[in-house]
């Protein structure tokens, strides 16, 4: 693509991600806090009382609160565009206060903070090779951390120092017990048969399961598979949206936006159409 | 004004808008995404992953969605108070995946870019001269374009590269058949009547008309004209709301913030008191 | 904390918050115009004209419409968090176009622009020492000012020429008969009782007073306090929310994230179960 995009960095030589100080080093926002309170605005300050130089970009904070399925998945289908070095902070906790911990998560690309409740669930499934930091030390934290807004008093602050290049393992040591998603990646039985799972429903009802390309190749469709969600079979797969032949009603599948594979029906709701919602299982089988 | 404000540039040398690489081009961003979802922030990402120092600025992600009028009057009445150079993105996209085109509108101060369906209307009546081009050159474009969101694979990239001070007609060929809105001016008829749009109904009921300082000019208002909404006559035009001697409930006209004539009710909505909406006809007769 | 955040600058030599002109300077902005509409795009292209380097931060845009006091309360709660020589803008202004006049609030750490109604009544308590300048120099404001948009044609340019380094005492003269919120502060009975007012009641129902910890000490607390809402006592300060022996539905005061002494009850609204709303007087007795 355009020769401007930022290189790219190494798990190996992690730090030059943050070699170009020159650069504006953007942090993305991903909250459940909703707009109309104090609590996005406290949480930006917090972050630019340490990096004023950062580059704020607010992925979303209306998801539905506490949800951190939602929230990881918003997360998967917004964080892979952004330039390398990008810090990606996402606050869906409703552990807050209790023993849950702060995690930071580094990839080739990018670094994640938050929570480690299974809001990088997804991320976990889909990037690699990523290591994950227990966030322990306090001299990154605000000076008096509250007991119910860990979003200002540690995530922020966290992610201003990494937007200046303070290193990962900087925040605590190495853990690799950290949460993950139960469904975060379909499974594959001894027959063959891929289980995966119903991972979001957007709003016009479109269902997108976690069967990303690497799981269903090109080839089998095109030899044919068999798609079953529950007792019923989804007898197409599309390229396009409003193909020639489509059927209004007739349930087919097709490779989204979010670069996963969708159940969908022309000009009408998916998941509506089909009786199904999130956590649905969904069978591929050869 | 102040000495800050950045240069404009000439459209018969549009490089100069960009020749100050120093400093940040701002980009803005209109959509009917919504900002609970993912769209928003994987635009964002697009955008930052060509140029990582644009300066985002959201204008709206919540106009209603596939209205590319409501769309065409907020981009009219917010973009130009934004310093020259900056780049406006407009997607509502109701056409998505259908043959519709892409295009950059190049102004004297401004570039647009967004699908070719409207949404640029009042802007091709209110500013000139101007060049439009349509986006063909795919090296600009992300490496796979999605069928359904082109707001990141297309108009997010475009605008980066716009940003970086990439000239307009690098990205396809100038067009002249680019699609106008029905009613984005006034009509003379032979009379002399000014055959006049409601355009917008605010959230207090104003109703916001085509008609600007030189469609109707202050000589003519004070030797008196006819302004006529349907059968009804508005018999008062007022310099402020409020003005001494308003009875409640009597509507007049005003120039509104957005720079053009509107209808009012003194704490009233005057869509409801005069039963009018988008598309009312208004004339004024000499 | 951390090395990078930005020195403060002394009341005795303002200049000194501007010094540093390659960082950006940063401009929060808090208003009740909806992100739907074009109100907030024009407000902040209004700024960038002045400034294209500014850093704007939403704070919000949606607190409730011509609610001066809740949007001074959202304003405490955010904008002690961000570094030194950030502007705050606040913009929630029903007596826009009448009398009322526009002040620049200049405190050690901050510089605030709004209207002198109130809004600013918190920081007027909690910040100090101040000075408060009633905005006069039209050389600062848009070429045309409208009626009704003040937040594009004055607020904005005058925060964008403060972000530019120009002197608060530039705008016009200093003032000391700005503004204040009647129940900003609690007061003392001569009987030592203190008297307090609920300020806010958040999306929980936790219900926040005025009482800060220079009002209430630790010492204070530990001696034993009686604390009275109404006729009904609450008898228990928690330090975390969830504490051990936590009867539900039993309220209990607690230091809330906003650094303010709050109502609440376990897993339930605080305002719901003692039966109270914004301005209930609290009583702290000896």
């Amino acid at each position: 693509m355009l020769s401007s995009i930022r290189d790219g960095f190494s798990i190996r030589n992690p730090k030059s991600a943050f070699r170009n100080q020159n650069s504006p080093m953007i942090v993305t926002l991903l909250t459940d806090f909703g707009t109309g309170d104090y609590f996005v605005g406290a949480m930006k300050g917090a972050l630019l009382a340490v990096n004023p130089r950062a580059q704020i970009v607010d992925i979303t904070h209306e998801t539905a609160p506490h949800d951190v399925e939602a929230a990881a998945f918003i997360l998967l289908a917004a964080f892979e565009t952004f330039p390398a070095g990008t810090v990606h902070v996402a606050v869906v906790d409703p552990g807050v206060g209790s023993s849950r911990r702060a995690v930071v998560v580094e990839s080739v690309r990018h670094v994640f903070v938050g929570p480690d409740n299974g809001v990088f669930g997804y991320v976990y499934e889909r990037v690699g090779p990523l290591r994950v930091f227990h966030v322990t030390n306090e001299k990154y934290f605000r000076p008096r951390v509250s007991a119910t807004f860990h979003g200002r008093d540690i995530f922020a602050p966290v992610a201003g120092a990494l937007s200046l290049g303070v290193r990962p393992e900087e925040f605590g040591p190495e853990i690799t017990d950290f949460v993950r998603l139960p469904f975060a990646a379909p499974q594959r039985r001894t027959d063959g048969t891929l289980v995966a799972t119903v991972i979001h429903v957007d709003r016009f009802g479109n269902c997108i399961t976690n069967i990303s390309p690497r799981d269903l190749d090109e080839e089998s469709i095109r030899r044919g598979v068999r798609l079953l969600v529950g007792d019923r079979e989804i007898l197409f797969f599309r390229r396009f949206f409003g193909e020639e032949g489509d059927a209004v009603g007739e349930p087919f599948a097709i490779w989204g936006s979010a670069g996963l594979l969708e159940l969908a029906v022309f000009r009408d709701s998916a998941a509506r159409a089909l009786g199904v919602g999130r956590g649905q299982k969904v069978e591929v089988k050869k």
